[in-house]
């Protein structure tokens, strides 16, 4: 059902309260693309005339995505989303709206006090702040009580067709690439953990004023990550990447992901690797929750040294897959070496605190 | 991201594992309209030229919209989706793609014995068993541990721009129509919750052994429900319906929120409603998961007294709104009585049990 029960609530407390609270906050979201938003069955989108769809789905789960005691809602509402942006950053592709699935437990979803105050208005807001800078309409989605807070995001964009970036068209000989610095995100969560110990927190996140000063820039990049849209469609429409994926598990998962599916290996250069300050080498390795894009390029392709304001660096190189070379590989003074996936995956032993 | 990676998971409990078979089974629902389906960032669709893209998604929670004990994982993973399915029925759309956000527990990721065997394998079966009835490929969608079952299904469709089926567009004097029978989903309810209490159920439903012959028929209605999509589709091409909403929370609910993204009122004529052997008028007007369409047309348009073998019952008609006259109205011995919307809603202490 889109979230469509409008109007009628007489209450202020259930279902249709709420629905009309997100109405309301999503209206300011409005574009020429949705030829209908909240309040029917479906929505109704117009695609460009011939362009292909890009669709990905991205749930976040309190307690495992993000903390309430450590996450604002503000924070949690915008990593949601930059989480489904990203993915259509990595395809090059334009977001066309957004839909949101959003689980709610009681004591959250009957706020005490002022709509706005609340968990959810301010989830929102965060949503909603993301999604305006990105032009991003949310046309619809879905309420449910849930035992713990939940959010299943939807984003449909568009593309011209055959020219979407994938994760399977990397050649040997290509160069690889990263935007942005590494490590920022994962290397937050030891200080996050810190901070929400000594604060005590409750729901609705660290105080940020309990957050030295010295940490702000760090934690920034977990709380506040930035969906390379802008990169992406420059790679894509000037035709300079072969092939990309976005970090979202980590540089080493996330490489393997792509090498695999372009049936290729891979050779990094460590000395190479743009690491946040505040980071190591593990965490820019390892470290999901950067959000930055990976992609492989034709040696002969030009690329520039910053895209849009970001950083652009080269990282290593596409090598031809081998039966008994591992996917990828990391430069070291003893040559080689095999660098296994290590990033984020759900139910496996490896799976972050 | 994508459901997507996979080939890379060596043990075979992990995330990857996990993906990988289920993009084994999702491979048996290809189609000419998935570009590229599980394995990359996105999902890439090609809708027909021109056409509009209908989206819609829902939240199927265990616990609130299935129980462990009373849906074997098949008929909760069918019921999910003929969610979705419904939503594009009600719009007249056709289904292009579905999209599956899956949060399972540990324990039932891990299965203990045959993946085949598993709940989420079983649930997984059931959903594109469906999925193929009407020829809906699972295009992608996410993995995430979660203390619950839960799913989050998406459904993206076509429809011929301008020409969806909206809720918003009835007008007084038209008259009001239902496909099928009604009441069997709700009606079910307290024999399911007996069945279940003799029966010591365990995580994978009620053994079908166990359920009497006699109510084979009823329970079916709601373990199994049906999606009018074709349906829906001949009343949006051949113009016959006015407007449309399908029937998920309940009559009288659905019909008021189409009353009031119509602008209009209604009355029903208790004597006209179609109501499942087994059921009562109680259950027909408020009993929700029948996900029959409930529609209007202009009284000079010929309704068939069937479309694609299943019954169309005229059940009353579109009035004009009045400040003083509820949204919908029932005919009594006594003249006309509002019908207040009892039907299920979120967060309400309404909420069937």
């Amino acid at each position: 059902m889109q979230s469509s029960h409008v109007n009628s609530g007489k209450d202020d407390t259930g279902e249709l309260a709420i629905i009309r609270h997100i109405r309301g906050q999503a209206a300011r979201t409005a574009s020429t693309a949705i030829r209908l938003g909240i309040g029917d069955d479906c929505a109704l989108l117009r695609p460009g005339a011939g362009e292909e769809i890009a669709v990905t789905t991205d749930l976040t789960i309190a307690g495992t995505h993000f903390r309430l005691d450590w996450h604002t809602p503000e924070s949690a509402g915008h990593r949601a989303l930059a989480r489904g942006l990203s993915d259509l950053a990595a395809m090059g592709a334009t977001p066309l709206a957004a839909f949101l699935s959003l689980g709610l437990p009681r004591a959250l979803a009957h706020p005490k006090g002022r709509w706005e105050k609340s968990w959810t208005a301010r989830f929102l807001d965060g949503l909603l702040k993301l999604a305006r800078a990105h032009k991003t309409p949310l046309a619809g989605g879905d309420l449910s009580e849930t035992p713990i807070p939940l959010a299943d995001i939807v984003l449909v964009g568009s593309v011209p067709p055959g020219r979407a970036l994938l994760r399977s068209t990397a050649r040997a000989g290509d160069l690889l690439y990263v935007t942005g610095v590494l490590g920022g995100g994962a290397a937050s969560l030891p200080y996050l953990d810190r901070l929400a110990k000594a604060s005590k927190g409750g729901q609705m996140g660290l105080n940020p004023r309990r957050i030295p000063k010295n940490l702000e820039p760090l934690l920034a990049r977990h709380f506040w990550p930035q969906p390379r849209l802008a990169q992406g469609r420059r790679l894509r429409s000037q035709g300079m990447a072969s092939a990309a994926i976005d970090l979202s598990d980590g540089l080493s998962t996330d490489l393997t992901h792509l090498c695999e599916e372009s049936g290729v290996a891979a050779e990094i250069d460590p000395m190479l690797l743009p690491v946040h300050p505040g980071a190591n080498l593990d965490y820019a390795l390892h470290g999901g929750d950067d959000y930055e894009l990976l992609f492989t390029a034709r040696p002969s392709a030009r690329i520039p040294k910053s895209i849009a304001g970001v950083a652009i660096t080269r990282i290593g190189r596409i090598l031809p897959a081998r039966r008994n070379r591992a996917a990828v590989t990391m430069l070291t003074q003893n040559g080689p070496q095999p660098l296994e996936p290590r990033g984020w995956e759900h139910f496996s032993d490896r799976m972050p605190g």
